[in-house]
């Protein structure tokens, strides 16, 4: 079988590298173009990248020497994975989607669209029907797919299944955020050691609002977006990849600690699929008193789980637990993959 | 004028050593006295701490050459500075205050004691009346008081002012604690490099609890709870000194935002009683949009204040901000010297 | 073709953590014993390791459920691997070899035994004549074979090719080395944030000794020790994982830099012998600048490569460069699978 | 009496900031005018700070009001410190010079010019024979005196007095480098969470030249190079402040351990001058086996001495041990400090 030709836009920073590393013998994909910016363009990928890779793992082989290009429609392959910073997204994105390029992005232009899905397969598949109307609007068959925040990521695919058994009225979340969140050099050493930065720009923003499209409904054409409220302090911490949350929230309909457990363990929506990039389940449940902890648990099953420990009463809401999800996997590069493997196996990139 | 003449109970440890560091040179009480276990006693302090000593500022002139003793009340002193481990501290403490001491103790032993004074003295100075029943049960003239936990100060010197004022009835709080806070050796390293702990044992029941003893009432001989609601989730980062709070809280009165700056900023109760660990005023609000930060706030006004920042709307309860104190001075060795201080004034280390 | 029974002495600590860690799956070898102490005898495994299992992937499943023995010479395999602390693991390790197991050991207690080899099995193979010595005096099957310091080896390993080719007569290297290589709880936090340690316990004079034995030859039942001059100044740095050195040596023979460049690259011994544990190529040269670093390089070609870069002329000594190898795989458990892998293919396991 | 004024070039890096800190309250200098790039003049100091003072103490209140004016000769005061980039000072420096300004600079780039001392003052106060060269130069009553290099510095100061004594020919020096010698942003987090940098762009020559001028004499107009040779692996760890050298190095002279003890300990030249920058004594011999450590050593005595600790036999060389002085005090601001006050006293800013 031949693989689907992908380009990667934005090929150079954090996200760009984490495209290029989990592509490499993707059994689906395969990237035939890299793209960045002007000053980038025209020179070999390994040259562009000298201290600049920032990866544990070496640059794939085959990417070391393929030259970048710019980042126009002009690329040879069906999909574009793009990794491009916020200041340039929005209209490059656009103008691949009118070309006839499927883009499937984790920048944050267009997430809030009112035809864009924010997807979580495994939580909103049915926003896919908005891409009809993009489709139209756009007079092309291409059309962008968006996936979430970071952080928001793993707080959506973590009480999604809470959400759907019981509703969700109010969520406090605090989060400590990786610095590989930042990009590179993103925070300087400075003023990460020996320190914690209690802001980030846009980030409380983003989790308070972008669940709200998620876990709402698409009909009749239009997103309807869930009612929840949601307050978000967002911290970065002394950590390379790993966000952790504390969360606390309140159930419409009342559950038991275990009816929780019970009902995150069970959830599985894409069980049966074989995604290449889906975990065995979405959400893994610890019992250790102590987890989860980003170190030693945001790499299980290949960095694209949402691991819950510490489910417990809340004094004030009804339930507080904590949520772990790696960063630049699961809530970044892997989700824009997973999006893309369910774009396909749903038939979205089919003529 | 004479100084005081005061001992320290576990002198050796990582709050004790912060007694020993504060008190040098306290223009109201000296160290006439150290003790430790029965390990350590006999020995003189500066070979009992070779690689143990674990303050930036070397250990003082007049220490190093002290022996230490056991904790058995036959010290030379009038008031002893508990820094036991609660292993031990509540027989010990108990000893010395029926055998005539005055007690100053950040252990967790007697906080919730119900004739023993939980002590800010910006908050409660009221509880000292609990005192005299403490005497009358010992039939002696000595007496304990504590300190808070070092997140419960700074919770709870943070929200006192506001609690004062306008009521508050719930509060959510998420706290990133130092490692200090752990003892020595405490946290491995293997444990916390690249890496968050979401749990430390017993912390989330103390900040729970104390707060309600702290900001209630004692009247007829009895301690009242406040009646507020507390739900913390507790985490361990990769920092020296400072624990961090995110706060958030529901007011029984209505305020604006503006109103809560200046309610706290105005807070200085004991303003105008020149205690030598006094800061010139126990809150600080900052505008900066990224602070408190640890490494760059808990040092202010000699580590004693509360600094405050990010003060904004909460979409789910009222308020939100930080709050950050320096865990090992405010949150324990500076805060029993305060009190000590404040009983001073007050009279009760007379006869 | 049946795998040989392998048991792990001192299964519960951070070396015995990746004996088991590396073992899962190994084509030749299989766990079928795991033994500690006394205290954590008769205890399932996962029982024991709960807050103690130290390693970013999960305890294997088989070895979760088995039950912990005690270090007597009654378990049911052939070849132990000792990972036991060296307050132990002198009587223990013999025991075992005078009852006719083969003991391949990471700890310190044998290492210099003069009937005893401490292997690398790319630098001193010949080294296992001796094991015929050690097998009358101990009138048994069984032998002792030990793997160097963690980082001695790096050190050997690194620079036993120009050895061999030019002579090396004076080494000055400065170690900055790992946290892991301290074991669990090893370094305080307290101690490393924001510091260095200048001082490893016994460290110096294993550097400084070892290579000694390592590139020596063994001659008529007797090893004879290299005429090498080494000074070490070893130091603890804040790094998960990776020793890393920075050395200047003297040659004998005249070489130029490319000629210390091909003779490193060219280095492979075990070159054919197909051994799961061995790297394709035991040294990788950088071209990086700024390279190796601990992050980056500690776990190319699984953690079994020394790597080298900066080769460089000393103004004092002839060359100077940077070595780094993965302290508990290369350095520890990883070496002792080679060793016994060697011994395997080599024929020393059978009967 | 009337404080001198001093101005500070390049007042809002990180050099600049420390200038700006250390000369609050300073008994003789006051600080008239601060000025920087073009960019940054004309705007308050506290408005141009935001989120750049990287000091753990807030900026002074007299200088947050003060207006930043460009680095151009024609500024109100005497002498000027300088901070400025490298890839700048060199022409600026020599501007201010020439319109009459004394200059104590921290940057590189005339440090090595053979009428500019590089001046230690305890070390080679004679050097300043060539500031009249300088003058008559520039024709100018204006000149520039240079402070050496960050880690130049600690390895100076603490052979100068064994060099003065037995004579020194060899040195191999390993340096363990900490993050605000980059400057600000500097380091990024994500090059050395868990991670050690084995490079420094430019380092390992200054520390391989520098000392030779500093060493040498300064006679007949000419300076006259120390005859040593060094060898410098320099790196970056994962620490705040504080550089952290380990020294190896043979003398002419044979001396024992107590001879070099005693030689570093007696070393006071600048004893009686009353320096208000000048340490007790300039180096502090530690006993403890572990130490000097860069977060409990670097601020001994305002951060101005050289701590050195762990002398013994090298095998190779005469002897080794370790150096740790504070890189951004000793290191470089403070530095210029004392240089300027050791100007002053020898009466060089008069008329």
């Amino acid at each position: 079988m031949d693989k689907i030709p992908v380009g990667i836009l934005g090929a150079t920073g954090m996200v760009g590298q984490r495209f290029i590393q989990l592509l490499e013998n993707h059994p689906w994909f395969e990237i035939t173009e890299i793209a960045a910016s002007e000053r980038s363009a025209k020179r070999r990928y390994e040259n562009v990248m000298v201290s600049r890779w920032k990866l544990e793992t070496p640059i794939p082989e085959k990417i070391r020497k393929m030259v970048l290009k710019e980042c126009q429609p002009n690329l040879d392959c069906k999909l574009v994975f793009s990794a491009l910073d916020s200041s340039v997204a929005g209209p490059i994105e656009e103008n691949f989607a009118k070309a006839g390029y499927i883009v499937s992005s984790n920048s944050k232009n267009h997430r809030m669209d009112d035809d864009v899905p924010l997807l979580i397969p495994e939580v909103n598949s049915e926003h896919l029907d908005s891409i009809v109307y993009q489709k139209k609007k756009n007079d092309s068959k291409g059309f962008i797919v968006t996936n979430p925040n970071c952080s928001t990521i793993g707080l959506v695919l973590g009480i999604a299944p809470l959400h759907k058994r019981y509703g969700i009225d109010r969520i406090i979340v605090t989060t400590m955020q990786a610095l590989s969140g930042a990009g590179y050099p993103g925070v300087a050493s400075m003023d990460i050691i020996d320190n914690v930065i209690p802001f980030i720009s846009g980030e409380e923003e983003k989790v308070e609002t972008e669940p709200l499209k998620i876990l709402g409904d698409y009909k009749n054409g239009k997103f309807h977006f869930a009612d929840i409220k949601i307050s978000a302090s967002c911290n970065r911490v002394n950590v390379k990849d790993g966000h952790l949350e504390a969360v606390s929230l309140s159930l419409i309909e009342k559950a038991s600690i275990d009816d929780l457990v019970s009902t995150l363990k069970n959830f599985n929506p894409l069980n049966g699929l074989n995604l290449p990039f889906s975990p065995t389940k979405p959400i893994v449940v610890l019992d250790e008193k102590d987890r989860p902890q980003p170190r030693f648990d945001r790499e299980r099953d290949k960095g694209m789980v949402c691991t819950i420990g510490r489910i417990r009463r809340c004094p004030i809401l009804d339930y507080k637990f904590y949520i772990l999800t790696h960063n630049t996997i699961r809530g970044a590069a892997g989700a824009a993959i997973l999006n893309a493997e369910y774009l396909k196996i749903k038939g979205f990139l089919e003529n």
